[in-house]
């Protein structure tokens, strides 16, 4: 960047533009580089990766730490009556990325990136050992700098560690009405999995589909399932990795799934869920690409979308119409595993599990509960990383009255504290939350989705998600967006309402 | 950067070297992309993935271009003495990285990566359709751009424009030398051929294998065959792309090829071939990762070791002693078609073709010297885009006798152009004579390198590479390291005998 004494006060708008347009490709290569690093990586590359990522993100840093962006922003400020609405909402993204990016050093960022590349591979390792002495050190060194960085940027915004770790997945992000809405379900669980399951066993039981289920062809379904969904295979890709994940630009997306030969529902129900977060960033405004107002807003949203999806749309009885025949002949199977209502039954089972990703909407947030509790002890240094994997079995007895066998099945599950993502976990249930509130605010505004999602087609959903929540991006909050769409600020009642109708009363 | 006002001259070389590293790392990150864009990119990241690369690009260049950096040349030399030999070539080799830098405008490298992302993504259409038009406006934006560049460098380096931008591949390459030998070659080559073709005729006729090959076994052929050479795939892969290339860092080797179901040998050989340029870039030394002077010399070099693995080691009857039965075994297959002397035979075998990348080591000469003599012409003005079609046509006739029938086997089979890269033809060819002259000086020195190829064992050929070429890196010039491993500089003659010897006397 150069100075420019000339320029007039939107020359300076202007300018933060050019930077963050600068900063969004960086982050794209980036994003680039980690696909590549969980999908084809061989394990002798993972430090020269470190090392390469760690670069980028420095400079993306430097970039927007940059002295000069300080007194753009303030010129731009200064004369905010000139920008339109978009553009008044991007100078308030671009602060909010400056408080973030000029709270923490660029030596602590590029350890952290260092830190937790290193900790992601010695995490694939210990996982697949179940040995989570190898990761501990590994993990105690990026909670030592997270918690660093959460002071610093809790300096920055006048807000707690913890709510300025989750500010980074969640703008404005309470801790407080974080944990009151979780420990609410918390609460609100037992009464209603004694219920669900009592009703459940009321209902005939499922019948397993036997299989075989030849991996090439479960990616052929699944491949015909994005597509159902809306991903055109021109411009994205499906591929395997140990934990699903949607990466890549919206001109370009990159799912991920993962397989195993012993059925084919959880591999359906990731690459749905994983479509589902493809499809909001292929949504974002193309005008705004490049420009933090065109992000998408925040991981709650994020996973609202994924969660429409998966758990709204895809685990209905309608869904089950079409996709039950479309799955039978995937696999050259019939009979009675295969009718839409048992896969149905098959696809809403309840039962208290330990592995988070393929719980059952109804104990899934007792797993972000146990998370969300030990992360905020990690971070507030009242729970030390080698008492982890005790306090993890603790509660997950307390909380579902199972203990994991070992560590695989418990504190190695997920890759998000290897990587350095605390204060990410509650997104996941708030996203689901959303879910139901957009998914009912949906079905309200047109009747014909759920009959047309019967038939194999999302159109009519796509039609009301595109301009009631892609389209938006960042312009304004999650509470704004979800009062635009739904009438309510974020709230559980729908999630209570849909999982008491799901499961209690059909 | 900042300066430090207070640092010594040793602090000005280290400030160099910290510059330097990140320019390095910048380059990795984009070489993950380049890779990703060959061998995954669906077609709708082009545009997205152009952005991408162009902003890495203008990073990088930025860098070096930074007006500090000349300064902190200035210190550094001015105090050369302090300097050891490492150093000292380090500072030359970040000298020319800068004059190169430095010589074009900033917007002109944006430019130049934009246009060949496009040119790129333009010609892979192309081709397939056999398309030139498709293809032409892209490329001649390509080649305004480029010669726009040779100009400036020309003008920095006070060179010929072709000369400078054939030193981006070939440090000090010196297109009257170039051409001399390459010239002298065509001149050379009807009556070499005329004998080769009438010795051949005097052999008995190999036998096709006649297959199956299906592709499922050729890429664990492929992977055995690079194993055997030296490549251990935890820190490498093989993958596929429309035109083999070997990419990548020394930890994580990115090779690839591609293969069609009617035969293994060109698979195969195109694995040998990037698995020597593979372990080129992994027995580069440790210490000077990251710095100018430890990167390969130059494409002759490069090419080099590509070409002594699948030339001189690998099309020799040692080799298929070995590799003829593990390429049975690989196909369940046995019989006249699949002995060592066939196999041999057909991996030898001499006829005029279209094809650069499936040429024979005899005739691949000439599709370089119609390469070479075209895009000089370009570059000077008097080719034009419009006319490369009928130029290549009449050159392949004058050179080998044949006309493409179409643009696809003709100027359209190579992605060198339209990527941008003009000068870099000449390097295979002139890499073809530096492994003559290499392979020649190895089995010299160490009467047991065909012997333990003939079992499998790469080992001995590699002990002589690595000291002799691979850790020297870009310490010396290619023809000290030429002069030093075989005490002459680059020239035809090794080439010229090997041919003699390997067609003409056996």
């Amino acid at each position: 960047m150069t100075t420019d004494p000339g320029s007039n006060i939107s020359g300076a708008y202007r300018r933060l533009e050019e930077v963050f347009r600068r900063r969004a490709l960086i982050g794209e290569a980036e994003g680039v580089l980690g696909w590549d690093t969980s999908v084809n990586m061989p394990p002798g590359g993972a430090a020269a990766r470190a090392e390469q990522m760690a670069t980028l993100r420095t400079m993306a840093h430097e970039l927007v730490t940059d002295p000069q962006v300080g007194d753009l922003m303030d010129e731009a400020a200064a004369n905010a009556d000139q920008l339109d609405r978009w553009q008044s909402a991007n100078l308030r993204e671009i602060h909010r990325a400056w408080l973030h990016a000029t709270a923490v050093p660029a030596d602590l960022v590029a350890a952290r990136s260092h830190a937790g590349a290193a900790a992601e591979a010695a995490w694939r390792g210990a996982r697949a050992d179940s040995d989570f002495k190898a990761l501990q050190p590994f993990l105690e060194e990026v909670l030592a700098l997270t918690r660093e960085a959460g002071t610093a940027k809790a300096e920055m915004l006048g807000r707690p560690a913890y709510d300025a770790l989750m500010d980074e997945y969640e703008p404005d992000a309470d801790s407080a009405r974080v944990v009151s809405i979780l420990e609410d379900y918390a609460g609100f669980l037992p009464e209603l999995l004694d219920a669900v399951l009592a009703h459940q066993a009321r209902e005939p039981e499922p019948v397993m589909p036997t299989g075989p289920f030849p991996i090439p062809a479960q990616r052929i379904l699944c491949r015909h399932l994005a597509e159902t969904v809306g991903i055109d295979f021109d411009s994205a890709r499906l591929d395997e990795s140990l934990h699903p994940f949607s990466g890549g630009v919206p001109e370009d997306s990159r799912i991920t799934t993962r397989y195993h030969d012993g059925g084919f529902l959880d591999s359906m129900m990731a690459v749905l869920h994983e479509s589902g977060h493809a499809m909001y960033e292929r949504g974002l405004p193309k005008a705004w690409r490049y420009q933090p107002v065109g992000n998408a807003r925040g991981m709650v949203m994020h996973e609202s979308q994924s969660l429409l999806i998966e758990m709204q749309i895809c685990r209905s009885p309608e869904f089950f119409e079409w996709a039950a025949p479309v799955a039978g002949q995937a696999f050259a199977a019939e009979g009675p595993a295969w009718t839409a209502a048992n896969l149905y039954r098959l696809a809403t089972r309840v039962e208290p599990s330990l592995i988070r990703v393929e719980a059952d909407e109804v104990t899934y947030p007792a797993h972000i509960i146990l998370r969300t509790r030990l992360e905020r002890a990690m971070i507030a240094g009242d729970l030390a990383v080698a008492d982890l994997p005790g306090a993890w079995g603790d509660g997950m007895v307390e909380l579902l009255g199972i203990r994991p066998p070992d560590d695989r099945l418990g504190c190695l599950q997920d890759i998000h504290w290897p990587d350095g993502a605390f204060g990410y976990f509650p997104t996941y249930s708030l996203g689901a939350m959303a879910a139901a509130q957009l998914a009912a605010a949906a079905r309200t505004a047109d009747a014909l989705i759920m009959p047309s999602v019967a038939k194999g087609d999302f159109a009519p959903l796509m039609a009301w998600l595109r301009p009631n929540v892609h389209n938006k991006a960042s312009l304004i909050s999650t509470d704004e967006l979800l009062i635009e769409a739904t009438g309510k600020p974020l709230g559980a009642d729908a999630f209570k309402d849909h999982l008491r109708q799901r499961y209690l009363m059909t």
